[in-house]
């Protein structure tokens, strides 16, 4: 284990971060590259892409799943499915327990889709009883949305037992999935999802710059003329891409490459599981050494994800959180801020290129951060 | 000069394309770094790139100007302008002469907003004295788009003119100049313009991945509350931008970092007038060395930018335009499609890291290509 000091002379920060995240060099490497959007060899990466991503969700192209990739953030993917796959005069529920929930709310509200909002605390996961309830008092409800880890806090909801109950009811299930796609086990076909959403700069540790959406292909094919946007339109991107191998607008060329190198890498390190492996023991590393260092998690343990963890403030006066923060990114070492609404949290991120040294390297970084402020304890 | 053959040992193929296009290596190695979408490195990055291309087009912050950055492809930052500008109840007049033309009537229409076209021939000028006739028919019209290099054809299109009679009559202008903005000189603030956009992979030689708009302030804080998106809300993206200095939703961070490098070389080149004098040398060898060879120009000369040239087929029935296409690429050199309606060309690009050897040795291979394809002249 090398010192939070040796760190500092590391040539980039470390990135305990959502995403964008810490990425190997080799997927950086591969942007070193200027490739047409017509040529044969990048409409070649692009079905890879596809393909690999299909592949990763257990699914493929002859069990009807399709995958559509999207420019843009993750946001832009999430309101690309929303604004295409709900009908026009039909209506969303959609179940919040954070802030990516009241997101897709609120897009659904700018695009004119009528919605409704099943909001759960933001400790808690949320409820498929309730969802449910919800879906036997509102017939209108066509389709539901929910956040699979809930970046706010790192929990993890119950998106397949949510799915058998949307299925049941014979509604459009769309879960975004964001922050877990590619290092939590979930299984698309049982779980009953339509469309999952998901991004680039995430658990496969690519660069940010577009999503992705893995569809079921007969939701997808019901999306047709139905988008609110040119841009955004699901259907007619992934019509465009089964016409060519092409996007039908430039392509973000070099962050598609280093997915390419990115999806390599997963599958060298085991795919999902591998992967998921290394990301929890991240998690375990950091909940320990947190817990020893005296910081309280937000949520109970049986609640959270190993892909995030929310950390209460220590209640000494002394704590500032960007002091603290800033004292970090000196050594080299990025945290998050918080998003919990009624709780005073910062995050720390397992995923990325990361391993349990790096993790170590924070933790001793922070207890002599909280030695330098004069904090003596996280708790 | 390199002969052709030399040519195929180089890393990369050089891409004669408008985009996504050829870059210089300082530019690609500018992404092999993980920045944090809120490290102050990062948001000190963004202030210095909005400033810079308020400054290309002559313009700052004190004369009430602003740029926007909208992550996604160029027609992302079309239809954010577009689906953010013009009011409820507003209508908007496009000035078509090509297919970026129609894309924007296309993104219009999609949005569910009110449109005029005046479609004028692709190889000709938009008329300024046409448009003015339309404001004056139809009071309706609130706004006018228009393209300024019709990157279909390579036409420039009056601009400048059009700008003053949209002023006169009182309506937002805005104007698509992503295929000229950086290296043809383009007075924002006498030209009347209320929005321009342009994306970091064209004239200024970015890789692609963002755009961004160019604004009169007093228009775009008119556009409060008017997008039919979240994603691409130009009001919301600006007001992010202007609180943290941050993007609201995830934005490219590598791109960003290359385009950062790819604004401190224009600089070193001369700023616009530095990359139009490079620019206008790779256009006049290509086309003086194209007519030798026969080939016949779609515009006439007069109406030629030199960002894009369209030549017509060969009448030789021994042309084909994938084998031309095909064996050019195996020699690393990448040309480009046509995009006109009414007539079979195909289109070579001036833009990009490329410089007159660069054209020379193009302009060799595409005579050696014809001799091998048993093609007497491109006439």
């Amino acid at each position: 284990m090398t010192t939070p000091e040796q760190n500092s002379g590391r040539k980039e920060k470390l990135l305990f971060t959502p995403g964008p995240l810490t990425t190997s060099e080799p997927v950086k490497q591969a942007m070193l590259r200027d490739l047409g959007s017509r040529d044969t060899a990048f409409i070649a990466t692009i079905g890879k892409i596809r393909n690999g991503l299909l592949g990763l969700a257990g699914l493929s192209q002859e069990q009807g799943y399709e995958c559509v990739l999207m420019q843009g953030s993750g946001t832009f993917g999430v309101e690309a499915v929303i604004g295409s796959a709900i009908s026009p005069g039909g209506k969303l529920l959609v179940v919040i327990n954070g802030a990516y929930g009241e997101r897709i709310l609120k897009i659904a509200e700018v695009l004119g889709i009528e919605c409704a909002a099943l909001r759960c605390e933001e400790n808690r996961k949320t409820d498929p009883a309730e969802v449910a309830a919800c879906l036997q008092e509102d017939e209108k409800i066509s389709a539901v949305a929910i956040v699979h880890c809930e970046t706010t806090t790192g929990i993890i909801n119950p998106v397949e037992e949510t799915g058998s109950i949307v299925r049941a009811a014979g509604k459009t299930y769309i879960v975004d999935a964001m922050s877990s796609f590619g290092a939590v086990e979930l299984d698309v076909l049982s779980a009953e999802i339509d469309f999952l959403v998901s991004s680039a700069n995430k658990c496969i540790e690519g660069v940010p710059g577009f999503s992705f959406a893995i569809c079921r292909g007969e939701a997808l094919n019901a999306c047709e003329g139905q988008a609110r946007s040119l841009s955004l339109d699901l259907f007619a991107q992934w019509k465009g891409l089964e016409s060519n191998g092409q996007f039908r607008f430039t392509p973000p060329t070099h962050t598609i490459l280093a997915f390419e190198k990115a999806l390599a890498e997963l599958h060298e390190e085991g795919g999902v599981g591998g992967r998921a492996a290394r990301y929890r023991g991240n998690y375990e590393t950091l909940v320990q050494g947190m817990s020893e260092l005296g910081f309280k998690e937000y949520l109970a343990r049986e609640d959270q994800g190993y892909i995030i963890t929310s950390f209460r403030y220590p209640s000494d006066p002394a704590f500032d959180f960007t002091e603290f923060y800033t004292r970090l990114s000196e050594k080299d070492l990025v945290i998050y801020p918080g998003k919990v609404s009624n709780a005073d949290c910062f995050r720390i991120g397992n995923i990325g290129h990361i391993r349990k040294a790096d993790v170590e390297d924070l933790l001793a970084a922070i207890a002599s951060v909280l030695e330098q402020m004069g904090i003596e304890s996280g708790g």
